[in-house]
């Protein structure tokens, strides 16, 4: 089953109103209430923060202690398994810093070729560190919460609600074990805690006419969305492959010591059709190189920062991760069922990504969704 | 007197190792500890967060209650007052989003004319909006926090320390009050808490390779050093000066109801040395005008989020606020009293920030310093 004892992703919720809310570990269509069966208050802190700062240690530990339990004490646990429909999932951690990446080769030529057609579509710097940025921590916002139309300049003199609203298909990376100041970051496994869904909701039109020279700002920082369910990295063994190949060889310091590319299918649909399949093991860039790359100038690392891929593209015809990509700058608009065509994102949309991965003997780790509706501008 | 009854500027201090650091306000060579004279907890708790959540309302009470004891009350404020000899001074807020602007015309056109000489040197988007960009919540440290140069890739296969360490010298807006998501900010003086010294320090080789086309990245996110006092904004009405004029006139979101312009002029020392006064009155935008473009998208604000106003630079020689103006890009090295010469910064350079504003009657208001050694990369 796809939330079974392979799974067990973290999340935050509470039984009603008013309650602090408390971690989880799905299982099944049921959370286990990890305070009560743990006898452990750290699980009572209303985010997952006060956990992850215990480091890869505690956090395997607990999952055997889950497995467990769960395995072979099924009678002892059973009281504090509630059912899904009976809790309110809330944002599973606290975010420190927020860095987005740009690891796509696809996605990146994509939007070069779009928007700097006489050049060479990837920048000289990009096959050499993987570029990033950092984004709005304060407006990472839980699954299910509405993505208000943002209004701002277009270009000189033009102000209003965006025309080009869009969304970025992309996976998150948690980060549970801190570094001091001037320092690097070690192994990758021992710093992140675990994996999220991402919709990087951007404002194509906001975005095009300010972030020269200074980068992305109010085109992206209206809202981020992520998943309730963060899936630990054990429960990604089975998904592990060797990244891409790279040329050039990276420096050193980005060179690869383990494989940590992953076999992550997502899937974007949009008011409940499938829109495309992005393949998040094609990325050129993979988590532990943009681990070693945010830290290698000794900036530290904080429990709950935030990374994430970047647009997830495929090369191949419907596995793009952006409208802007997928009706390629609004040139070739999507058909929908219901008769009506889409270029960017109209009032009322909803758009949902999940994605899967591969469990032991065949089976399907799933981690689960990252949804959100637009709703008119203000 | 400049740390006097119409200063009295905010920061976070501890009296021994280990106790919670507690909110006090400095009086001349002491520090006021607002638990003990105020008998409210909020004061109590680390940082000025807490505090500075209550809203601009209990921002004015508390600091008329703080006049009020020590004008007429001396002998019974005595036992709360600590020579700051006796105490260490902690980053004062807990920083939630941090973003840097860039709102010198000056320094934005010498920007231009260095790195695109064949170019305007203001980008189109320029005068229409302040441009800025998110910078590290986690790496913003405290005045005294030692600066270990950072290392990074500053070309194509090229690792190593930085060469081209800067400063920028900046004042920084610390916001007290929230807003929700998908809403605006009201009036600047509503949100904003007061104002501290900002250190911006920058690699600039690193910079240069990594920025396009995201935006500054690790060549930012080693370290920004701010100065432990917050000054309310009540301390700087004296400074109040109407805005430079803006041509062309900005879209009605960024009006300006109010003079917010600042008569606020910075000092710049390395090693002992003035090398430069910037004057932040001849800054192009001004801070309720960042405050109102940072949230016309609807992005939230939080309590603590801090906002810098980018390099501050004046028009005439000797007024720029980095050393890649001052030097113009390495080609004309400031000459320092010891003999030696300075493009960029040196392993055991000191550079420290003071700045000070017109006071009631003549008075000078200082805003501290901001200071910060650099160390041997590691």
């Amino acid at each position: 089953m796809t939330w079974g004892l392979d799974n067990l992703p973290y999340g935050v919720f509470s039984r009603h109103e008013g309650e602090t809310p408390r971690v989880g570990v799905r299982y099944g269509e049921h959370v286990m209430d990890l305070a009560g069966a743990l006898h452990d208050e750290v699980f009572a802190t209303g985010s997952l923060n006060a956990f992850m700062a215990r480091g890869a240690s505690a956090w395997r530990d607990t999952r055997a202690v889950i497995r467990n339990k769960l395995s072979t004490d099924p009678a002892a646990v059973a009281p504090h398994l509630i059912p899904l429909e009976h809790i309110t999932l809330h944002l599973p951690i606290e975010v420190a810093d927020y860095v987005d990446f740009y690891c796509s080769i696809e996605h990146a030529s994509n939007l070069g070729k779009m928007f700097r057609p006489d050049e060479e579509p990837l920048k000289p710097n990009w096959r050499h560190l993987p570029v990033g940025y950092h984004g709005r921590a304060g407006t990472v916002v839980v699954s299910g919460t509405p993505i208000v139309r943002p209004s701002g300049q277009r270009g000189a003199g033009v102000f209003g609600p965006s025309a080009r609203l869009d969304i970025e298909a992309e996976l998150g990376f948690v980060v549970g074990t801190p570094t001091a100041l001037g320092t690097r970051a070690g192994r990758f496994e021992d710093h992140v805690f675990g994996v999220t869904l991402v919709n990087d909701w951007s404002a194509r039109d906001i975005q095009a006419w300010e972030y020269v020279p200074l980068g992305p700002f109010l085109g992206k920082s209206f809202a981020t969305s992520i998943s309730p369910w963060i899936t630990p990295l054990a429960a990604l063994s089975e998904a592990r492959v060797p990244g891409r190949e790279q040329v050039p060889e990276p420096l050193d310091y980005l060179r690869r010591r383990e494989p940590w590319g992953l076999e992550v299918t997502l899937e974007v649909t949009l008011n409940g059709e499938v829109i495309s399949r992005p393949p998040y093991r094609d990325m050129y860039w993979t988590p532990d190189q943009m681990l070693a790359h945010m830290t290698v100038n000794g900036a530290s690392l904080r429990t709950g920062d935030l990374y994430a891929s970047g647009t997830v593209s495929g090369a191949e015809p419907g596995r793009c991760g952006s409208l802007i990509e997928l009706t390629w700058n609004g040139a070739e608009p999507l058909k929908l069922p219901d008769g009506s065509a889409r270029t960017f994102l109209e009032d009322g949309d909803t758009v949902t990504i999940t994605a899967s991965a591969p469990g032991p003997g065949g089976t399907v780790i799933s981690l689960g969704e990252v949804s959100g509706t637009v709703v008119p501008a203000r």
